[in-house]
């Protein structure tokens, strides 16, 4: 579940619609929906940015617009800046992951969060950046890293949402089939042996030891289901020109 | 540094010219050269695309394109697909980070690997998703996880940056001065309490020791720099009519 105590992003003079709608998208694919506006330069309400926001129109719709920077961080407690480039400024500067790391353990404290990002062509002007507590710094290639405004938006607030998710890193989907037990694995391999042992497979005594570890091995990392060897069973059957006996 | 062993981005029938522009710029940003592309729908190579690309357009001009995702990845060794939903399959899947952890060791080892990203509408078709050894499931808002094709490669390409570089966490950038030794700081902070005493800020000797604790606290928990301090000094100086002094 996704907190109401959420951190605000703030466009301070986005240039296009187009890039508006974009990051209300890219906002809510990471389940963020506080926009705040500086002084937008297009309308954020025009049929190109709703188009744009590809169903996440709602968070245009709310979105509140102000005259200057000042004002729109005035009722939060914690500012970050995102940058591309490095300021002639004294200044904490954190990666995207780090940030979020502490927003949200500021959220958790009930310290309201905002994240400013700069116009599409220049960035943030070093008058905004003062009003910062911290920066932003996202580690991408140097040779190549201006960023689309939603892209930006993106990677921060996939950085976030990251924090408030737990997501198992790499599981095994089996549907509605569970991974086998190992006494069917193993009830499954002797089976096989036995028929490739009918099959004359096994062409040395001396080899079929060597053989049958490599062919246990194969199977043993398929990490199979049930429903796998099932299928298994039909496979070597089929070949072998019998009924499916076994199950 | 970026190694030359890279992953490739592989498209498979991408729709829009504009899209693949804007997955070449997403992967320039992430370090990422090797593009391929599946029967794309529009001309990778049209103005829309290479204007997209925003200056990645070599990405473009190097692209290979093939008939079918089969061909694409014939002569890599492991391959990851992304999805946005569930397929009724049993596979492995990962989050980004799980993917880009398993893709720079496999190139450690010499493993070429690709990674598939589907068609805009509709994502990459059950017979691609066969041809993978492995899924990737960026974890995004199940409320709306649909990505633009450009921002899926952004997110994956970002995860596999990340694994590359070391970049510290948070940092304190100090431009040409250095963070104060705390020498500097205890003879700032004396001279800042025999000044408040001068201008009998202490009205209470009860007082005054707690008063001067909070005062170092605050200045304590700044991290300043020996320029901070040298400002410092400046502020404290002129506020009192006094000329710079100390230094």
């Amino acid at each position: 579940m996704i907190s109401d105590n959420q951190p605000c992003v703030i466009l301070v003079n986005p240039q296009l619609a187009v890039n508006i709608g974009m990051s209300a998208r890219a906002m809510m694919n990471c389940g963020l929906y506080q926009m705040r506006l500086v002084a937008p330069r297009e309308d954020h309400l025009s049929e190109r940015a709703v188009s744009a926001a590809s169903g996440a129109e709602k968070i245009l719709f709310d979105a509140k617009v102000y005259a200057t920077t000042a004002e729109a961080v005035a009722d939060l407690e914690k500012i970050f800046a995102t940058t591309a480039r490095r300021r002639d400024m004294i200044k904490i500067v954190n990666t995207a992951e780090a940030a979020a790391a502490k927003i949200t353990s500021g959220l958790n404290e009930n310290i309201r969060c905002g994240i400013l990002f700069g116009p599409e062509r220049t960035g943030l002007h070093n008058d905004d950046i003062v009003l910062s507590d911290e920066i932003i710094e996202i580690p991408l290639n140097p040779e190549h890293c201006s960023l689309n405004l939603s892209q930006a938006v993106l990677l921060v607030g996939y950085e976030l949402y990251k924090k408030q998710i737990s997501v198992p890193e790499t599981q095994l989907i089996t549907n509605k089939t569970k991974p086998a037990p190992k006494e069917q694995l193993a009830r499954f391999l002797a089976y096989l042996e036995t028929e490739l042992e009918e099959h004359h497979t096994f062409r040395s005594d001396e080899k079929k030891p060597h053989m049958i570890r490599n062919i246990r091995n194969i199977f043993q990392r398929m990490e199979l289901t049930e429903q796998d060897i099932s299928t298994l069973y039909g496979i070597i059957n089929h070949l072998a020109g019998k009924s499916n006996r076994h199950k």
